[in-house]
């Protein structure tokens, strides 16, 4: 044992007030008999949820079953948590566990790891986290609240990155690449701004909060900024489980849903940010130049990082898959592509970047590339089996939300704070959509109609990423009013307006459950493509990652011997699969992409309502759409868009086939067929 | 604090000897910065698995590619464990993390959470385990090898209960209910004697060793008997994927994979209850009659207990499948039953039960009843799912089972101790198979063949289970050297054993991979049934099962309303589901369980080996298959569990059918297509 202590920097020594145990053999029985009722006392917590998760399946079907719809399941499992959280408040009175020790030690730090030395034995103890016990001891069950509180680490570690992750994985990727520029505006430029207003209205309601003494402690700019930056994160999932049902236009669709995911990755990122710049002023909280580049560069580095981490084990997934025969074994197949994946976490993690933003941009890939090569049996696994983790992580963390808004025991409800709160998060919208779509329609040949400006406003819901932002640090006043005005806004956000999307969205965009896509799409969006997709840099990049990427990546695109030059032959014949080659004229990729996007952002929601969704019940109905749409667009992108572009390739093997852009619909291949019943 | 302090039993004071913080900002700034260091830390560890069950999955496919099969999967996920705790111990130096805090506090226990006061900050710790220091600080890389090392715990409640379920979940049922009374024996009789002879051997060994001076520490009797519980668990999957790929005879498969997985539920009982009966006599390590009684009772105890909860999860599951309609949404339904499934675990640890074993028979009331009211699709998913958790968690148990070989500090191997475990393990597993198949046969009209007595003792591989229970107490002398030669065993049968069996089996059994079936099962059971399974009870069970359990819990088996007496009439007519009826005359449950079977032991060899395993390459094949079997067998009771016995069924509504007890093969229900193509 001495080394340990020696190897320790401090050594404290413990004054024993109590009586000595008189037998070692006793103390360990006793360890063990306390470990395990440890134990049991989780496995009941755990099992609290669990029958929370299940009766809320349960009703969800029931709901499902009887067509009713003016609750969303996260609703559902938030009300039933919030249940819980009053009986386990209110209910439930345990004795306090008495056996609590406190140890008094003012080291200059608190280590991760602790060894205890008790009567000769040594115990290693972790650390768990800070308690505050500043206030909330007139809670009656304090001891046993804080037992069924997770970690908040929990949701950054295990909750988010299966909700992220399906995300990515079920992005409609075409629609996606297609409205990529506004996209990225509504995601960079749209939640700095949201960011930037909700923080400025914050500080407004702070000051004034301030001369009226109502404010309890401190609060900063910068913690209005960090408010601002979580409250920025828009839940893509329970709008998007509406729009489903509803048959929305998909290139709405795919806006809303791009913009809601990628503007996650920036709220987490921008938070981190905002929290990298608070210890530079020497607390001083004031403005700092070097501080604001300090943060700025922490975010770009951060994102792209994360974003190249992500890409990177993608690309590796889809190389392996690709160059190995494993397609022909399901099993191997998908948990490769599950460990892989978690693997961006950890690594991303392990570096230092933020692993749930790597772990979106590798879904994003896996879903570009890799799924492309899988087998069809392991398409339809990985997706059930992301569909399923993606199910149980949110209703777990809607359940949670419930539950914690009575366990947390340091709540601080300021109504004017709340009022405020309310009032920026509507202007912080408000000053991201209408603006922004004002400039993106002075470049794009088809606006974004102000009926679609209006459902993107209501429906930036918030969600399970706002919440676990809020919930990581309750430390201060600042961050604990945060928390609890966070967790109204996210109750009242999909209440409200998740339950009231529906009729809503009917009433602004005039969408019918029973009208088709046709009738809704002239409305928003008459055309398929604009002149700002068009811009050159979007162009380049479809280009080259149909020619390039695609055919080095996955066994589809156009063979890599026809789009390299002829110096490289000997590699691009190495490169490209026999299968390309065999496919040279058929583009197979487009039609499992589009069966990837039918599926992706459907849920479970009824069956045929979302295979008539994007009005495309069968391959052959949907590519006969398709060679429609790309015969009326007038614009040649588009028509490369749809069909892959083949505009840039040049076939050295074959004379070039003037049909090559405009094939009659192929017969929809066999491997499909299997996801098919599944749609 | 105070009401902390105050309700805290204890409370110590530690004494300061180090200078005081001077900022409390600073304070807070180096505890984040640690606790993110140390989830960092986490993050690259659980990576190294991540990479090592990566890299085992490609060379498992290049194994399975090159058709090379003399070692199977986990052996090389334990290769590949073994190398990187190689690297590890000796090519990996990290500096030494000099923080580590030393608290000497002689409380009477070590509580299991502690609340260090930290310059006026709490935080909390928890309690992760004892630490051994009485040696092993030779070893160089201390601090990072005890880092990669995970709870003991983690891998009885995270990493067994997928594996165990699925092992349930897939069991072949009905030869598994037809061969019940040998599979029962050898799981309790012949594991109690295994245990016991082991001991024994191990006693005499120990004795031996004490005499010659060779013991370094105390081993009582009850340490023997551990050591005989815990490796008399012999793992059913490595031998089983062999099994498969030989296509043994069904009734040995069933009669091998039954004793090996309720072995393990045996084995873990009996571990506890050697654990129960310890600490009663206080600390005098002889016989105590009390304390046996007590053990016995602590067995009988946990075994019933465990054995209901699971049974009573699974019976809830099938009634909330069968009297909802949740079989339309595929992603509820499998959310549910896993929800269910994990639920059991929760429920058994949370009462004190075995949380393990309960996982293992809620497996097999799954997939006996809830199976059948599943959707198509539900029935792959789950079955997919549970496919890919067990292998992800047998491959991840097997890879740190090779690290931990290395990690491990307080390795105690003892040459004479190893032999003798060696040797005990073949007489112990050795007095349990030939006397007991001895007896077996006196009552079985066909007898357990010798060379099917030698497959089983030979393929008495010892695995995940075992290393699992050695592992979980490393804290005394005796536990440490168990440990050790624990390991050594595992590595020695899964390696040699594992892969060996190939070529062992073939020579004794003379089983042939291109010989059919029919050809090995004259050679072990002439017939398919004996008079043994004939006996009353098991008579009684099929009848009960099928006549009232099978159509009260699913949706087929013959409708309630003909097999209860008429006064029950009201409520059999509303238990009864309207397919019941439908399917009165067609047994239908049957074809879905032959499915059940064919996929279940499956796992991911050769597709086209493993449906002819048994025969049935097609439904209407087997179902001729079956009329065949039954037509030539000459016990009544087998053709009723062939074709589900509709013996002693009255239809009160139709005429009674001749035909009703052979029907001609029906044409395969549309429902189980989507499975087959995954078979």
């Amino acid at each position: 044992m001495n080394t340990v202590i020696q190897q320790g920097l401090l050594f404290c020594n413990i004054l024993l007030q109590v009586n000595l145990a008189e037998n070692t053999e006793m103390v360990n029985v006793v360890t063990e008999r306390k470990a395990e009722e440890s134990h049991r006392q989780d496995s009941a917590n755990l099992l609290i949820f669990i029958t929370l998760l299940t009766l809320t399946i349960l009703t969800i079907w029931l709901f499902k079953h009887r067509r009713f719809r003016f609750l969303h399941e996260t609703g559902l499992a938030m009300i039933y948590g919030l249940f819980v959280g009053i009986i386990l408040r209110f209910g439930v009175h345990l004795p306090q566990d008495l056996s609590d020790v406190t140890l008094t030690c003012a080291v200059n730090s608190s280590p991760t790891t602790i060894l205890v030395n008790v009567s000769g034995r040594f115990y290693e103890y972790s650390l768990k986290g800070e308690v505050q016990d500043s206030k909330g001891h007139d809670v009656p069950n304090a001891e046993m609240l804080r037992k069924v509180t997770f970690d908040p680490e929990v949701f950054f570690n295990i909750l988010l990155p299966p909700i992220i992750f399906h995300a990515g994985y079920s992005l409609k990727r075409r629609h996606f690449f297609r409205n990529l520029g506004s996209i990225l505006s509504y995601a960079f430029v749209g939640t700095l701004t949201t960011c930037f207003v909700t923080g400025l209205v914050m500080y407004g309601c702070v000051v004034f909060m301030k001369v009226i003494g109502q404010l309890g402690g401190d609060f900063f700019f910068t913690d209005c900024l960090f408010f601002g930056a979580i409250v920025s994160a828009t839940d893509p999932v329970t709008v998007l489980a509406i729009f489903n049902e509803l048959k929305v236009d998909v290139d709405l669709y795919a806006l809303m849903f791009g913009e809601s995911v990628l503007n996650d990755a920036v709220a987490i990122v921008l938070s981190s940010s905002i929290v990298a710049y608070q210890p530079e002023g020497d607390n001083r909280h004031t403005f700092d130049g070097s501080a604001l580049l300090k943060s700025l560069g922490v975010f770009l580095g951060f994102f792209s990082g994360s974003f190249a981490m992500g890409a990177a084990t993608g690309v590796m997934t889809a190389l392996v898959t690709k160059f190995t025969k494993l397609r022909d074994f399901p099993l191997l197949e998908t948990a490769l592509f599950f460990l892989m994946s978690w693997s961006t976490f950890l690594l991303a993690e392990a570096c230092g970047f933020t692993g749930v933003v790597a772990v979106l941009f590798c879904g994003i890939t896996q879903a570009h590339y890799t799924y492309n090569n899988l087998s069809a049996e392991s398409k339809s696994r990985t997706k059930q089996l992301f569909e399923l983790l993606n199910f149980l992580a949110e209703n777990f963390i809607f359940s949670y939300m419930g539950l914690t808004f009575f366990s947390f025991q340091h709540h601080v409800f300021n109504p004017l704070f709340i009022i405020g709160a309310f009032l920026a998060i509507f202007l912080g919208r408000a000053a991201n959509i209408y603006p922004l779509s004002f400039l993106l329609n002075l470049g794009r040949k088809n606006k974004i109609a102000s009926n679609f400006q209006h459902v993107m406003m209501f429906s930036g819901l918030r969600g399970a990423m706002t919440f676990a932002l809020s919930i990581r640090d309750t430390a201060t006043y600042a961050r604990q009013m945060m928390f609890s005005t966070t967790l109204l806004i996210v109750f009242f956000t999909v209440l409200v307006c998740g339950g009231g999307t529906t009729p809503v969205l009917s009433l602004i965009v005039g969408v019918d459950t029973d009208q088709d896509n046709s009738v809704t799409a002239p409305d928003g969006m008459t055309q398929r493509s604009t002149k700002h997709e068009s811009a050159w840099p979007f162009r380049l990049w479809y280009t080259f990652d149909h020619n390039y990427l695609k055919p080095f990546l996955t066994h589809s695109g156009p063979p890599l011997t026809s789009t390299l030059p002829a110096c490289c032959g000997p590699i691009a014949r190495c490169l490209t699969s026999t299968q390309a080659y065999e496919d040279a004229g058929q583009l197979n990729d487009e039609d499992t992409e589009l069966i990837l996007n039918d599926g992706g952002g459907l849920m479970y929601s009824d069956m045929t309502v979302s295979t008539d969704a994007h009005g495309m019940p069968t391959t052959s109905t949907s590519q006969a759409g398709l060679y429609l749409l790309a015969g009326t667009s007038d614009d040649p992108l588009d028509r490369e868009l749809v069909f892959g572009g083949t505009r840039l390739v040049l076939p050295t093997d074959e004379p070039p086939d003037p049909l090559t852009s405009f094939p009659p619909p192929p017969p929809s291949p066999p491997l499909s067929d299997p996801l098919r019943h599944r749609v």
